[in-house]
């Protein structure tokens, strides 16, 4: 038995009966529905013992579960031992949904609680759906387990730095009129924002409260005169308060934003973007205004590079490339000459890239998969569980740095001794789908779902598929993931698609991921430019970002087509021209020959 | 001054008063939406003399107006001049919608009059909508150019005839459960059919009302019970009536819908598609039942079409491929020998398919297009203005038929003598983009959006668009066009898109066309069908079912990659084999020679 969490449930129970709660709802999210979760958002953890990124705790009297997906079923199995949890593996048959367990499980008029700040909007009202027959009654302004957690962390809280106009190209002021001319047009006198790279972009301000991402928690509201910035007040600094002072923006403290929203600050028509506002945030707002749906404006200004920023991170992009060129030229040197394992190959790699000039952090947690465990798509070593490199097979590395000057992703398998003629004609069929899809030339009014055949054709004329998109789109500074752009190749009714923009940035990553034995995936980060504009429309085409080589000890040319192999050349051939400079005599010399003419 | 139609107009303005109506308006279509109209539904000629395929003529009692397309506009001039009739020339800078015209014009309180019947219900509802604020009365139940049009042709009506199960591969009776199986799945309970290839399919039935649509002018209200099918009395052959007497369908006359649907026939909820079903039908039932809006279900069943048809489909598409292949052999053999027209070179075509076994019609009305020509997508030769050929440039060839086990659609591009290196390698580019879709292989869940870039590339890749969708379906002794599938690469916001299905069948017609010069367009069409089922899915390829030489006098080899070689080579050597046993000794020589290896 678990007393540690039998006695944490218990207390969350008393204090659920305290405040007439008969079910509690914990999920795992911060209040702007980030990628990465801080310590102190780790509730659910907390509560339940289950460490996984993915999962939500329900809390009866009697009982209580806990939800997560089939990534972590042996390891919730594990964490949840002995804590009296009941573990439900989603999308397993028979196993209820949440909103259809409670609507089984709850009595008519009974309470639900949860801290409405964590649960999105989306799922918010369709439990509100799914609950409405049993007139079941929501308490989502209350934070419960804050009353258990004695020893809880502080929120992270990190100084804000303001960013200069020469990095972002466009003023704070700039952009907060542009975005101000959409809230015209969509005829809503505000809009509240809560996504936190759109603040960021917004205000050219960076924070580093959310791991890898380089973000401040905080809010805005914004309406034709005036932004309100709310934001902890150990994080302002002297230049955020010139910064806000200069452009009109209204400091408040980061735990204010409810109440000043209830105390009459909204009202008319708000635009909001239940997809990124909180539950308790919407339900606010829709108290005293009405919400007009619709994603945040900003959302597709930021995807959209403006040239003073894609002049940074064609740079910053060459000089991330050379630190994996170096990294590469390492590990190939030194593979059976000094103990290595998928750990301390990331180490290095990390190592190498904060050597960068401008460099500000990692833009994700290195992935380094060797063998077997890169065919598992959220694979992480840990100090605990790590695989040892030797001179066979291949080794997957995906990673990508945060600077002064644009945000990087790029992934190369690297092959570290002998391959099979399959791992060859897989790791050639990747690259062919990569160059394909780099050359692509096509016409303004195209979306990702145009183009992504071009990248996963020569996979599906083996009759496989990697199970995810093509790309998705990078920040600038920010979020190594950001949208509207991205390639995929699905259809559902209804979805949205993004037109690919002059100036979008997206990443393009085809592979190979066979089960229980090997991983392939190659990434470059591409810009979408315009080409040439005649009676047939605006053409457009993608120039790369990244340079790094294509490993040549798994390409079978036999396989390709000649224009395959020009592709793969000429790539090769800008690889040595634009990283050469960057290296040192032998690792030039060994690029040289890791970039040579094929064919 | 065309004091013919002065006199018309004169007419309809004094039967306009007669009956309260202000503006009339008169589009351009018969009671079902067809993609041709017959004499009767002339209308529109018949009031303005302006004779297009397109174009909306609105008569105010002091002025008239006609709107039409690009394609139409020195026409639509030349045809109007002496009416009083003003052209409003659609899409040009600074001229008004018909809607907005009319919102500008008519004073509020007027009437609106038109033939709800020939209206469609899409936009019936955007005139509604325009017009509401003037308080626009519309009387939309007479048919006032009806009173005007003394000498007006008779309705088209041809026997109905009966379809074999043996040809169909499903009885009436199957094809009225699987409908009955979807109105109970969208919980309605009746179902007002009023296209016509939908008709034809769900009854196992043609007539020959429509040009070169096999099918009958007629309705259907369609309950899980019953079946009522509306139809001229003079069209009901005893094979018709012995057909409905042994799957219950009841026949009433064609005129009566209208009053039958009135007299509480529909209730509850009533499936109807307001993009096929027309203004005065939609009306009524709307004011009997309330209406759930979706496509008919019928679409998608008679899309995919079943094992029995897809065996008669392959066999009659030999045929025909193999007709065309004697008439390619006939024109190269003969030009610069014997006198050739656009207009003989097609009736040769149209011959020689109409002594193919099974012959029934020709399923569009051949398109032949000599040099420059063959650049306008809508070219049609006439007695009056057609081309003579000559031993020199391209001839543009798109033709089809309707037989007993098929309907057919194919275009080649003939070369008649020396082409231009430019011509060579557009030529050639639209060859490669047909193979390479021909070649795709794609995982079930994509829609033609997916996969109309591989056809499209090689022009792409040359800064070149054709302004057209790359495939439509097409129907079984039934419409050459048919939906929902497609291959088209646009996207607009909510719009639907057809997965692509086993048993689906879709033309594959990449083009180029250079204004003034040349046209060039090759086409196939192809079956959808099931591949290699694996853990990524279920893989799908195509299934080529037209089988005629692709001009080798117009391949440029040296701009083909080895692939295009094999693809070309790879079809080449199945046209041969497959057209061979039609052709004599000499055509099976030629053949030999036009579809020999290269490269």
């Amino acid at each position: 038995m678990n007393q540690k969490i039998c006695d944490r449930l218990a207390a969350l129970r008393a204090v659920m009966k305290a405040n007439g709660v008969d079910w509690y709802m914990v999920p795992t999210a911060d209040f702007h529905n980030s990628e990465y979760v801080d310590a102190y958002f780790k509730v659910r953890e907390y509560l339940c013992n289950f460490s996984g990124s993915n999962g939500t705790l329900l809390v009866g009297q009697k009982e209580a579960g806990l939800w997560t997906d089939g990534r972590y079923f042996i390891q919730a199995e594990k964490e949840l031992a002995g804590t009296g949890v009941t573990l439900y593996r989603m999308q397993e048959e028979g196993v209820p949904e949440k909103e259809d367990f409670l609507a089984q499980k709850m009595e008519e008029g009974q309470t639900l609680g949860f801290d409405g700040r964590v649960v999105d909007t989306k799922f918010g009202q369709k439990l509100e759906k799914k609950l409405k027959e049993k007139k079941i009654r929501f308490v989502y302004d209350k934070d419960l387990a804050d009353q258990v957690w004695t020893d809880r962390p502080l929120l992270p809280c990190h100084p804000v730095t303001v960013l200069d106009e020469a990095i972002c190209g466009k003023t704070a002021g700039e952009k907060l009129s542009m975005l101000r001319k959409k809230l015209e047009e969509k005829e809503v006198s505000g809009h509240f924002l809560s996504k936190l790279d759109d603040l960021m972009w917004l205000l050219n301000i960076r924070g580093s409260d959310v791991e890898c991402n380089p973000v401040a928690l905080s809010y805005a509201f914004v309406t034709g005169e005036e932004c309100h910035y709310f934001v902890q007040e150990q994080a302002v600094t002297d230049s955020l308060r010139e910064h806000a002072a200069k452009y009109g923006i209204t400091l408040h403290p980061y735990g204010e934003p409810l109440s000043y929203l209830e105390n009459g600050a909204v009202c008319g028509k708000v635009l909001c973007d239940p997809g990124q506002v909180s539950y308790a945030f919407y339900k606010t707002i829709a108290g005293h205004a009405q919400i007009v749906d619709g994603a945040n404006p900003t959302e597709l200004m930021k995807a959209i590079k403006n040239p003073v920023e894609l002049a940074h991170m064609q740079e910053v992009f060459i000089k991330d490339s050379a630190a994996l060129c170096k990294f590469i030229y390492w590990i190939k040197t030194n593979i059976g000459k000094i103990p290595m394992t998928e750990l301390s190959a990331a180490q290095h790699l990390d190592h190498l890239r904060s050597e960068v000039e401008g460099y500000l952090d990692l833009s994700f947690p290195t992935i380094s998969a060797y063998r077997a465990n890169a065919a598992m798509m959220h694979y992480e070593a840990t100090p605990e569980s790590h695989a040892k490199l030797a001179q066979e097979g291949m080794l997957l590395v995906d990673s990508g740095g945060q600077y002064l000057g644009g945000t990087t992703d790029v992934t190369r398998t690297i092959v570290l001794g002998p391959v099979t003629d399959e791992e060859r004609r897989h790791f050639t069929a990747v690259a062919m789908g990569m160059l394909q899809l780099t050359d692509a030339k096509f016409l303004y009014g195209c979306t990702g779902r145009n183009l992504d055949i071009l990248a996963r054709q020569p996979m599906w004329d083996q009759n496989m598929d990697y199970k995810c998109g093509t790309g998705h789109g990078v920040g600038y500074i920010l979020n190594v993931h950001e949208g509207p752009q991205g390639l995929r190749w699905k259809y559902t009714e209804g979805m949205k698609e993004a037109v690919l923009e002059a100036g979008m940035d997206v990443t393009n990553e085809p592979g190979v991921y066979i089960e229980g034995r090997y991983g392939i995936r190659t990434e470059n980060v591409m810009v979408v430019r315009n080409g040439v504009k005649n009676g047939d429309g605006q053409f457009m085409y993608f120039e790369t970002l990244t340079f790094a080589p294509i490993d040549l000890d798994a390409i079978d040319v036999s396989l390709m087509q000649p224009k395959d192999i020009e592709r793969l050349n000429r790539y090769h051939a800008q690889v040595y021209e634009k990283i050469a400079p960057y290296l040192t005599e032998e690792e030039a010399a060994w690029l040289s020959e890791a970039t040579r003419k094929i064919g």
